[in-house]
């Protein structure tokens, strides 16, 4: 936490971002930041992954009753909605409200709430407790903005938080500055988890970032130009996410800076 | 769903189903089918890689009180007894009823009925649940038919389902059309899970096709000749789960005509 | 099991250390024995495949009502305590006690009991239920030891059990002999739940070796000389998950004779 990435968090205008956050993945290597991820049996691997090969330590318990002891010692939480039952409902309850209790940021990952009716509810009670950053899909996100026109904006000003749509075209919104992404692959879209992956990697910039949204816009750009790095190498979706762990793991500030395509 | 589709259908002699089979894997392409998978932990990545890779959309949702939305809203749905416990019969039961209702037609894969009664007896009462297809290896294949002397078409008969036995030798059947496969690669018992992710592929087929055994052909056709372009590419499990993955995705409806190998 | 792997049992110095391994490895190849793992959502792949690739056969049943009858049909038992709750606890308990009335020998492997002392009182329950091996990285195994100066073989002595230290060096006690082994890549860190995936090794040597002790060693050095084949095929840790598995099914007993480094 040097006194010059302070200095970068100011850095508002799209230039000056991708600065900031190839500063945020250095400060992810270097600070090594425990997530812990309240998440879905499949998500869990690739979501591990993800952050050993970027630089951080995961964690994973999902027993409501020792999660909160995990979070305390955690730098930040991400839960991810896939797969929910009761007993991961009651375990993300605890871990929320430690998260809450301990100052802890944590990120909301509403997958398939668009198929759903509960799972939306749930969201709904969730956004409550106030997320710092939201990711989701076009469709998990419309669905959380109950058909506002605008819904990555909509939802970041109803709950003061960071909005991260991902799609084609990344779109990352505190609901006053909002960043357009033009990196990724799609080959993201053949990979089970490999959203969650991306929701658990912006986990570790938010436990190293003043402002979610630096930390939202870090961590997409990170995510898509690796996976830029990896369709270069891929043969298809089962080396491609592969080759994706293997490119967080190489993936450099300069790349970060060189590589982004922002508007 | 074109009619030349239709028209390949009635095709039942061995030439003529390979490419009925390939017919059915461009249909999977086109209609991207959903397909629900009520799968192990460590089945669900496998299984949703193989459903992306060869174009269809998984979920994997195992709550008893939300499994139902999730089966509606698939086109087929796949039921795998591996890791059983209460809470996973519980969704199971709740999501065939789904799928009888509903009329989305289901596949059972017996995981490992050979090595515990309580999951025996437990399949056999998923039988009367009419799956439109059961895979299974021979020990599996051979614990359900009770002894008999053929136990795939013994099964097919009794339950009126197709019967996919898969092994050095694939054998599917409905009770009176029997076809054998020779197509695979022994790396494919090296990996955990491999024939989960075969039922599964195999319940993207069954969305797509009119008979529960033109599925079942198409789908161990497509898997083992992708099996046979992995191992070109492989040196060792690790890399043949990854090449079969890209080979899921890369294989054509040319490869399927050429390379099957069916008596 | 032959008289010539019944001699090399008993063999302890170094160099012949590396002898008895190897041919533990050739006796798990040639016995493929069944290997139940009792471990969390994120480590059953891993672990299977581990399992798989080295010649064994895995199996993952986690449900209290059944857990009994696997335990019994296999040969050795492996106990991860990572992503813990009361019905993992429930099976565990249920195992445990399969493994003691049945003679099957049992690996405990304490995830993250640093991290939550819910989890270390119950590991401390777990060793009074006599594990055959204790395997863990330094912090786990020096939660366990309660502040010993010499964790490893405290542990061993006052559990009566092997106990086997990864990281940097490996270390394998049985509070009287004691090896330290060089071999590994540092990329073993940045996988998740290869560590777990180790422990499921061992539960293969434990199924076929005399000696807790020299099960470890065998499969310390297996995993090691596997990490090292694996990193001078890797790009990153993703492609180095995957040669690892590769590695494990391809190593052999010549390899760990001359590629040990132990001391």
């Amino acid at each position: 936490m040097t006194t010059s990435l302070e200095a970068l968090r100011n850095m508002v205008l799209p230039a000056e971002t991708t600065v900031a956050a190839a500063a945020l993945l250095t400060r992810v290597r270097d600070a090594g930041p425990r997530v812990h991820c309240l998440t879905s049996p499949v998500a869990a691997g690739p979501s591990a992954n993800a952050l050993l090969a970027v630089g951080a330590v995961p964690s994973l318990s999902a027993d409501a009753a020792t999660v909160a002891e995990f979070v305390r010692g955690a730098d930040a939480l991400v839960v991810n909605l896939g797969m929910m039952d009761a007993a991961k409902a009651a375990a993300i309850d605890a871990a929320t409200e430690a998260a809450r209790a301990s100052g802890r940021p944590w990120l909301l990952d509403p997958v398939m709430v668009e198929r759903s009716e509960s799972r939306a509810r749930h969201a709904h009670d969730l956004l409550a407790r106030r997320p710092a950053v939201v990711r989701g899909n076009a469709g998990e996100i419309a669905t959380l903005a109950l058909g506002a026109d605008d819904p990555p904006a909509d939802l970041a000003r109803s709950w003061r938080c960071a909005v991260a749509r991902t799609g084609r075209e990344d779109v990352v919104t505190d609901g006053e500055a909002t960043l357009r992404i033009a990196n990724g692959s799609a080959l993201m879209d053949r990979v089970t988890a490999l959203g969650c992956a991306v929701s658990a990697v912006a986990g570790a910039f938010l436990a190293v970032a003043e402002r979610p949204y630096d930390a939202a816009v870090a961590a997409l750009l990170v995510a898509g130009i690796a996976g830029e790095l990896a369709e270069a190498r891929a043969h298809g979706p089962g080396s491609f996410a592969v080759a994706w762990l293997d490119a967080l793991h190489a993936i450099t500030a300069d790349d970060v800076v060189r590589r982004s395509r922002v508007s």
